[in-house]
C-alpha cells in the first residue's frame, strides 16, 4: 500500500467533491484526510486529499481529467522526502532550527546543501554533515554572484529553496527558476516594515508587538504570498537590538512551520494569497 | 432557495464522502462549505455540510439513511435563529458581552430570557429589553430552587442554556433535561483549577498564564466536553483579585466564541471531546 | 490617608531615584508601587510612583522641583475618577464594551456623554443612562460639523476623549484642543494598513494575522503614539467581512485596555512612542 | 568600570528604595536598570538593581547591611558567564535549541557538560564540541545511578543544572545539592497534567490549548516554583502524538527563555512562586 496526496485546484462547479471522491472510491483508494475550500468570490475550488491504496496513476489521473472542469490543475504527489537547499548569510538561528529538526526527525526533509555568502555558518553546517558552499558576493558583480549561486543550487535539483535569513535580494532571473519554490523568512509582521532593518523601523514606530512572516519569494520585494506569520509582545524596554534578539525565536518557528506546511503539500498559491489545507 | 446544514456522525467506512456528496448532487443541493474529520483511533467519521437549494427533506434523508452505515447519526438543520436562555449570578461581563453582541448582530440569537439567583443584573437585562427572572436560592432547599429554575427555563423551550457565570452547581436532574445543551464558562484553563476560586488557586500556584474554558455541562463538575479555551499572561504583579479582573475579558470572549460555534452547528460531541467543523 | 500618583519625566541623571524617593520618605509618603524606566539612547528618565499618606502638595512639589534637573516634568495626580466623552459612528462593540465595563466597575470612569455622527447607538447609550448627542455631518461643511462637535465635547470638560470606532478624520484644530487626550482604536495592526478599509487591505494582502491598535491621535493619520495592540489569527477561510467580524473582539479589548492604562496614569508619551509604567 | 547586579529580598519597610539607592549614589554607582516589587500580602520587598561603576564590594555591602531590615537577603553578582550542566534523555529539541543559542551568542552561557541516561544525543553534543557523559540507568539501582550522576555533575561545579527533557525523576538527595539551581521543562501547562504522558492526558481530556512549563525542581513532582509558561492552540485534528510534535517548539522556547531569565539574575524564588524583575 502506498500513500499519495492529490491536490486539486480548479474552477468551482457543482458536484466537484462528489466527482473526485467517486473516482477515488472507484479506484479503491481510501481517503485518509480530506480538506477542501471554495473561494466563492473567485469561484475557485481547492481540495487536498490524502489517499492510501494501490495506485495506477495513469488511469486515476485520466479519470480525474475527464471529470474536472476546463482550466483545472491537479497533482498527485508521492510521499518521497523533499530535497531542500538552504541559503544563509550570517545568522545561525533559522538554520540551526532546521538542522536540529531534521536531525531529530521533526522535519522530514533531505537538506542537500547549504549555500552562504559568508562563511560564518560553515562550521555549523559541517557539524551536521551537510555540504556548505561559501559563495562570497565580494569583488564580483551582482550578476556574476547570482550566476554562481544559481549554478550551485541547481546542481542539487532542489524541490524547495529556503532563505534562512539570506540577507541579499534575489534577482528576477534567479526567482524565475524556482516559481513558488523559494521560501523566505522576513523579520517583520508584513506588510509592516517592508525592506531593510525592520526591527529598527518597529522600534522607531513604537509598536507593542513584533513579528515574522514566511512567504514565497516573487519579484516584488517582501510582497509574495504569505504562508504563515507569528508575533510576540514587546514594550518600551526593548531597544531595536533587543527586538532583534527576541524576534529570533519567532522567526525560526515561523520559518520551520512554513517549511513543514510546504513539504506536506498543504499550501496552494492563489493569486497573491495562500490556501492552506 | 434555502440554506440548511447537514451534520453526519457515523462509523468510518470507505466512500462515505463520495456517497453523501453524491446524494447532495443528485438532489441538486449546492455544497457551500464542507468539512469532515475522521477520528482514525475510534474509526468515527464526522462531516458538516452547508447546503443551498430546494430541499425535500424527506426524500433527501431517506436517501441518506440508505447510504449511511448502521449506527449513523445525521441531522439536517434549518437556518432559524436559535433560542437561548441565559443563567447568571452577579457578574455582568459575560452577560453584557452576549447582550451587546446580540444587539449589534454579531451573535445571531434570540435571547428568550435571563434567569438569575440574584437581582444584580436585572437592570442590565431590562436595559436591553430582555425578561429577567430573579429566582433566589435563599430560604429554600436546593431541590426547590432547581425545580423553580427548571420550570422557568423550560417554559422558553430553549435550544441552548448558557451559564454566563452562574455560580451554583446544577444537579444531575437539571442537566439531564438539556443533554449537551448547557454551555458553561469556567474561569480557569481546565483541567487546571477545577472547582471553586480558580483565580485564588492560580495565584497560589504561581502560574504565569491564566485562562478560561467554555464547555458543555455534564454531571461531572468541570469535566464536560471542552468547546474552546483561551489564555492571557500574568506575572508576580497580579494578586488573585487582579487575575479575576484581567480574566474577565478572556472569559467573555471564550464564552461568546463557544456560543457562536454552537449556534452555527459546528460542534460535535465525541465521547468527552468535541470535534469542531 | 490619601492616594496619589507622581509622574516624573526628566533628563536622566545619577541619583534620581534616590533623590525622588528620599523626598517621598521625608514627607512620610509610603511608596505602594514604583516603576521607572530610563531611555538610555535619549537619556530620559521616567518614573511612576503610587504614594499613600497625608499630602502637602505644595511643599512636596517644591522639594521635588528643587531636586529635579532642568527641563523636568512632574505631575502629582489625585485619585479622582476621570471624566470621558466617547465619540462613535455606527458600530456598537467598542462602545458596548466600555459601557458594560463601566457598569460593572471594571473601568472606573465617568462617561460624561456619547457623541455620534449617526443615531444608531442612541438607544444603547440610553439603555445605560448616558446622554447621547447626535451631531450629523450631513448637509453641513466639515468645519461646521467639527465646530458643533467641539462645542458639545468641551462643555463636558473631559479628561480624555475616546474614539470608539468614530469613522471620520478629526481636523488639526480639534486635535489641538486635546493634546494626547484623544484615544483612537484603529482596526489594523499598525503600521500595516493605514487609512480606510484595513480589513479589506488585509484580506487582499493575504495576511495570516489581523489586529487592532489603540493610539493617541495626532495630526498624522494613524501615526500617533501607540498605547497597545493585539492580534488574532486568520486564514484563507476569512473573507474581508469575516475578518471585520472576528476583529471586533480584539478591537474592543485593545481599546478598553488602552483606556484602562491611560486612566491609571500609566502612559507617558515620549516622542512618538509610549512608555507604560 | 564594572557591571554588577544587586538583588535585594527583604521584609517591606518604608523608605527602602530611598535607602538602597542612596547607598548606590553615595558609592558613585550608576543605576542602569532598576526594578522593584512589593508583595503587599506578605509584606516582602524585592529589588533588582543593575549597577555600573567602580565597586568596593566590602564597604558597599557593609553599608547595605546596616540599612536593610533584619531578615534581609542581598546578593551582589558579577557579570561572569554562568556555567551550566545539561541533563537529557533521548529528545533533541531542547538541547539543540540551547546549543544553537549558545553557539550564536543568544544565550551567554558556558555549557560545561551534557549528561544523558541514553547515548542518543552524544553525537549532537559532539557536533558542538561539548563533553557528553552517557550514564545509563540500566542494570544498576536508582541510588547507584544517581550517585554516578551526582558525581559527574558536581565535578563541573555548575551554577545551574538544566533538565532538557530528562525523563527520570530526581531523588530528594540529588535535588538537595542544588537548591533552586535545577531548571526543568515539563511538557504541559502546569498544574494541568502533572506526571507522566501529559500529551496523552491532554488528548484524552480534549483540551484546545497545550503548553509547557519551566520551573525550579523541588521534591514535589512538578510542583516547584514556575519560571515561565507558554501555550499553543490545538484542535480535534491533533492526536496525542501530533500534540507532542507540535509541543516541541513551545517546550524549547519556554526552557530557553527561563534559562535566559535565570542567568540574567532576574528570578527571585518567593515561597512556591517566582518574582521576575
Amino acid at each position: 500500500m502506498e500513500k499519495k496526496t492529490l491536490l486539486t485546484d480548479c474552477p468551482d462547479a457543482m458536484g466537484l467533491i462528489s466527482k473526485i471522491t467517486n473516482i477515488c472510491y472507484k479506484h479503491q483508494l481510501n481517503i485518509v484526510h480530506n480538506n477542501e475550500f471554495v473561494d466563492h468570490s473567485h469561484s475557485q475550488f481547492f481540495m487536498r486529499t490524502e489517499l492510501e491504496g494501490y495506485f495506477n496513476d495513469e488511469t486515476f489521473l485520466f479519470d480525474l481529467d475527464r471529470a474536472l472542469p476546463e482550466g483545472s490543475q491537479r497533482r498527485l504527489i508521492g510521499s518521497e522526502r523533499k530535497r531542500i537547499v538552504i541559503m544563509v548569510t550570517k545568522e545561525a538561528h533559522c538554520l540551526g532550527d532546521i538542522l536540529v529538526k531534521t536531525f531529530d526527525g521533526t522535519l522530514d526533509i533531505e537538506i542537500a546543501a547549504i549555500v552562504g555568502n559568508y562563511d560564518h555558518l560553515a562550521e555549523l553546517a559541517r557539524n551536521f554533515g551537510i555540504p556548505y558552499h561559501h559563495i562570497s558576493h565580494e569583488g564580483i558583480s551582482r550578476d556574476e554572484h547570482e550566476a554562481l549561486l544559481l549554478e550551485t543550487v541547481q546542481q542539487y535539483t532542489p524541490d524547495y529553496v529556503v532563505l534562512a535569513k539570506y540577507m541579499r535580494i534575489l534577482t528576477p532571473n534567479f526567482v524565475a527558476q524556482f516559481p513558488h519554490k523559494i521560501i523566505n523568512i522576513h523579520h517583520s509582521f508584513l506588510p509592516a516594515f517592508i525592506g531593510a532593518k525592520p526591527y529598527q523601523q518597529a522600534f522607531e514606530r513604537g509598536v507593542k508587538i513584533i513579528g515574522a512572516t514566511a512567504h514565497f519569494v516573487t519579484n516584488d520585494l517582501d510582497e509574495g504570498p504569505i504562508i504563515t506569520q507569528n508575533v510576540i509582545p514587546v514594550d518600551h524596554n526593548f531597544s531595536a537590538k533587543d527586538m532583534a534578539r527576541a524576534g529570533k525565536d519567532v522567526e525560526k518557528s515561523v520559518l520551520s512551520k512554513a517549511l513543514g506546511l510546504v513539504i506536506d503539500d498543504r499550501v496552494f498559491v492563489h493569486g497573491n494569497r495562500t490556501v492552506i489545507l
